[in-house]
């Protein structure tokens, strides 16, 4: 049984500046709540999504039984975020194709689509947009800021532009920055997109066409990097599609091109999937936002120095077999806030799903967040 | 000061039955020699190469001051396999693009360029054709064969075709088959390739085309697992384009298109550079190779029993930070020889370079190899 969610939309008529230096016009973003906001207005929990995710965080669209949030086994009447304690609010970030603002809409500056020319967005500009939704929400003060991998990198980034208006903040299979290895293959998803002839430099919807050759390749990467070595061995190993029971030999059809072991099989579903709903601008976006995430930057690199601004307490996880955002990252930050004397939980679980684990369901890391949050309520009735 | 090299070719008339089931019409090997072969022609040492080599293992053409072999760091007269004391054989496989036959030749059984028909090769059909080669260079027993990755591969399977015919196998960074993450980089290089719409489904020299966007991709994936993350992260960090000295700031250019990080650059040039030499049926062709490679397939997975053919004497060498052929890997190899009893030397080499350390040159690493074949040697003079 899940709770019921509605999607809603807030139109904003100023102006957004941005990082760039560039502003966007007027946008909207689309976003859901669950749980009901409490009288002195405390309890709200913010979610902040990463690259392939949305405003839909929890529950489940009417009359459809299989649309669950992408956090939902988290998020929920009695789950570890508990909907019937905290107001919860998922927002879709600038730059998605999910329902916020993208390139795909319409630039009320000149009347065309957007394309290529939606303005490079990053998680500060994300955050700030997200402050002005809660502005508009009538929250002065956030309960928690939680999201995993990107979306870790935003609740990070809120205690930081924000200090004042987080209490808390919960930052799951994240990195204070990419490591080199990181935006190469970001850079790899990339360049397969872009040198797609049906990208048209990135002003394909006037062509009517789909860039779905790079789409493809972009997830399959993606993919790979979001599974453990182990995880993938486990599932698939060097098992053939031939071979039709787990186990069975099999014969090498002896082909480059047709699929021959199941990992190619699962990569080329993942990737048709992918093409068919995702944003071709939309990814170059996010995963640049990715790129261009790195706090300790004007501070000579010091992210003990560049943490120096949050206030508010932590929880951190990270996962043992993630590579993508490893256990190491998260350490960096957890030494950086404990150089800043700041509260800090840290949890390092011990899950084969590689990064995927954060959105997976694991009895361990559900109780260290339901924990959490159990400390987040209690020190909310202190305050009340 | 290198010594000189000379590539030579060798003609075969019969065909060569492939393990697929296909066979091989008239062919030709390129292949080079260094040293000289002893009277009773007993110091041989085979070299097998990897995906991106050729014969020239090592020296240089007369005039091309800069065209030293791929292993030229370690073979030549007075280095770790000495060429004053060995005759050493480099032989390019069957469908490269480096001499041997290959996909971009004319198939004497149609009168047409193979193209996408060049039938599917495996590691065991290269050892055979290598084989054959011997024979007619009139070497019965290889004093020792050897190769790193996908040549360590070969070295290995020689052991296991010609058991009677290999007195040392030196097997460095590789692994007795691919794990399912290995698949799934060579998959997405793969589909990048085929699905270029200048491929032309593998008969794009007829169309007068060149599927470069699909190489490129293909070369970036290839890159960023051929290096660690930590010898990335040394050698480009976040360092932007812009920042003309290491350690300067530099400025964020805010676009998703344009080369913003140096490793971007790096991978893009890599990947340019490549797509103008390489053939993109040869990559599919030997990528193939290392998927099918599984000696313990056909033994339940068991590889003790696979290797118990195995008879010479062995050196394996693996790299800490390779995670494309791990230490881990090597040391399945090791315990099962020992299963065996066989005489096993291992070394894994504490280095920062990743997969590409078997090509650098590592004083621990090429006095390991030193080491073992001044054994080599000594044991030819018992023998003689």
């Amino acid at each position: 049984m899940h709770m019921n969610a509605t999607p809603q939309t807030m139109h904003f008529a100023d102006r957004l500046p941005l990082q760039s230096g560039a502003s966007l016009g007027a946008y909207h973003l689309s976003y859901e709540t669950y749980g009901t906001l409490n009288a002195d207005k405390s309890n709200a929990v913010l979610i902040c999504h990463a690259l392939n995710a949305s405003h839909h965080v929890a529950g489940v669209y009417e009359g459809q039984a299989k649309s669950q949030g992408w956090w939902d086994n988290m998020i929920g009447p009695g789950k570890s975020l508990d909907t019937n304690r905290f107001f919860v609010i998922g927002v879709n970030n600038l730059g998605s194709c999910f329902g916020s603002t993208g390139p795909m809409h319409t630039n009320p500056d000149t009347g065309k689509v957007y394309g290529a020319d939606f303005p490079v967005v990053t998680v500060e500009d994300w955050v700030n947009a997200q402050a002005r939704l809660l502005d508009v929400l009538g929250i002065q003060t956030l309960a928690a800021v939680m999201g995993g991998s990107l979306g870790g990198m935003q609740a990070l980034s809120w205690t930081l532009q924000y200090p004042d208006r987080v209490k808390h903040a919960v930052v799951v299979a994240s990195a204070p920055n990419l490591t080199a290895e990181n935006i190469a293959f970001n850079e790899v998803a990339r360049r397969a997109i872009v040198t797609d002839p049906d990208f048209h430099g990135g002003h394909f919807y006037e062509h009517g066409t789909i860039p779905k050759r790079g789409l493809r390749i972009a997830r399959m990467i993606g993919h790979i990097t979001y599974l453990s070595d182990d995880v993938m061995n486990e599932k698939f190993g060097r098992q053939l599609k031939t071979a039709l029971k787990k186990g069975e030999l099999g014969s090498y059809l002896y082909s480059t091109q047709d699929v021959e072991f199941q990992i190619e099989s699962y990569l080329r579903y993942q990737g048709d999937k992918f093409a068919e709903y995702f944003d071709a601008n939309t990814y170059l976006l996010i995963t640049r936002a990715l790129d261009y995430f790195d706090p300790a930057r004007t501070y000579g690199g010091s992210l003990s120095q560049a943490l120096a601004r949050a206030t508010c307490k932590f929880l951190l996880v990270s996962f043992t077999t993630d590579w993508r955002f490893s256990p190491k990252r998260s350490r960096e930050m957890v030494k950086a806030l404990l150089d800043n004397k700041r509260d800090v939980s840290y949890a390092e679980i011990d899950a084969p799903h590689g990064h995927d684990a954060f959105l997976l369901d694991d009895a361990r890391y559900m109780g260290v967040v339901s924990s959490y949050f159990d400390s987040v309520h209690r020190s909310l009735e202190v305050t009340a």
